[in-house]
């Protein structure tokens, strides 16, 4: 049997080879660490890099919260009891430079102790300023790999929840070219709580290596002024997602977590430009073309 | 009887006056206008001024729109009918220097034609980068001399209203200092339609001397990069507000507006700086002190 504490142990570990490889991979900057605690109970370790070589502001965060589920909680989560535990990691990495692409990425593990109810939920996905097909299929095909170890059915239905997950739906955009999302994953007659867990921490172990191979293949590319200013747009569509649809986030704010670690997803510069058009045939506007529902990149 | 008709020509006229002192107060940027229909029935007149000597970035949109109300908007208002009329003034400025503070103001006129429900609502809110006591002290003081001259309760009950909607409760502070803010106020016995539809405008009309004033008792002023640096985080807790909290964005983002006039007043540029803490006893710390509910500036 799997218990809560294993979990939580197997999820800082997974902080750690994590923020290990992202400082290797900058060269630069290092994380600075903040611990917390939740007043209801449990708390975390929030990890900040800033101002790096490619990192320009990104997080990683691992937190194991417990307590009472506000009643606003309860009718969202749809469950009867009011003890409940969550712990997870969860990254959002904005880069300086406009050609290497925002990543976010969340294990998480959730159970009301006591009852049945336990599940695991999470996901990678990938905002490119600039989506270059290569990486965007070379990011999807990765994925594929880890979810077919498992489960031969798992890409599929999970590539299509990150298409409808991660959709601003007031701008008729997705966040980015998607990944990955799943959420309240149990056990099954073909899947064991042990091999459901194992999921869990291959896509948190498979973040590194990833992002890292994408880091590397666009850090030396030139850029200029209005790569930069479409960049601190693409920021500003982020940030709208983030506010307005992200249920991590609104998890966040009702329950009173740790409002810096909320919101550390947040970008470190954005601009909003009145009506912006990209230019026709341009990369801006052939990057907009690509932030739809839908696109088989495998 | 006043009708529909004449609300939207009058709130035209007060865009057209306040769009006339805001470029001559900025002596150099001009606004563009954008006429725009609403797929289920009227439309707007958007205009913006951009990269000005003053104003940054900043909207004076009109519009009119009526239709049918979404489901989730009838249960929202609390009310049955479904055809609605609704028609106002929206403003937001985001000046460049960050000592001028940024200002909001609407006025509104909502009716469900065919029945008794009709109201007006608006208010107009500050929010200084710096707050600066003498700058709030005239600003309130402007603003209960408005309401004064329509009722003696206005100005209580609308500053108070406004403490507590401008209030961005995950950062525990208000957006900034306040103003007034009041939602469907309708004829009494003391007042009639007629004074209450004057108040409306009367509050429209004060928009441009007040803030006027305020811009050009700071305009000269100095200041540094650490004043701008805090000026887009300012900003950052401006689009917060707006995108996690604003009534009329969500009423735009759900009645399907148009998107460009909804989020016009998200600001040029923010900045979202991990765990900042201001300096102790500097002016950006006496300014976190002073956003908070119940300080009473005239």
């Amino acid at each position: 049997m799997i218990t809560k504490e294993q979990v939580a142990k197997d999820y800082k570990l997974i902080q750690d080879e994590i923020c290990s490889a992202l400082e290797q991979c900058d060269g630069k900057a290092h994380f600075e660490e903040e611990l917390w605690d939740r007043e209801g109970g449990g708390g975390g370790r929030t990890r900040v890099i800033q101002n790096g070589n490619i990192f320009e502001k990104g997080g990683v965060n691992f937190s194991a919260v417990h307590g009472h589920l506000p009643q606003t909680m309860k009718k969202a989560l749809n469950v009867d009891q009011n003890e409940f535990f969550a712990t997870g990691v969860s990254i959002v990495i904005h880069p300086n430079h406009p050609m290497v692409p925002i990543i976010h990425m969340n294990i998480r593990y959730f159970e009301m102790p006591g009852s049945e109810v336990k599940w695991f939920g999470g996901g990678i996905d990938l905002t490119p300023h600039y989506v270059f097909e290569d990486d965007a299929k070379y990011f999807h095909t990765k994925l594929k790999t880890v979810c077919d170890s498992y489960h031969h059915d798992f890409y599929h239905r999970f590539k299509l929840w990150a298409d409808d997950y991660f959709f601003i739906k007031h701008r008729n955009e997705t966040r980015g070219i998607g990944g990955i999302f799943y959420d309240r994953l149990t056990a099954t007659d073909e899947l064991s709580w042990q091999q459901v867990f194992e999921f869990s921490k291959a896509v948190g172990r498979s973040f590194a290596p990833v992002y890292t191979e994408l880091v590397n293949r666009n850090r030396d590319k030139d850029f200029n002024e209005l790569n930069q200013l479409w960049q601190y747009q693409r920021r500003s569509r982020y940030a709208e997602f983030n506010l307005v649809y992200d249920a991590g986030t609104k998890f966040g704010l009702e329950t009173n977590g740790r409002i810096e670690s909320i919101l550390m997803s947040l970008p470190p510069t954005a601009k909003w430009v009145y009506n912006f058009h990209p230019e026709p045939n341009s990369e801006e506007e052939k990057t907009l073309g690509l932030l739809k529902k839908g696109i088989n990149w495998v």
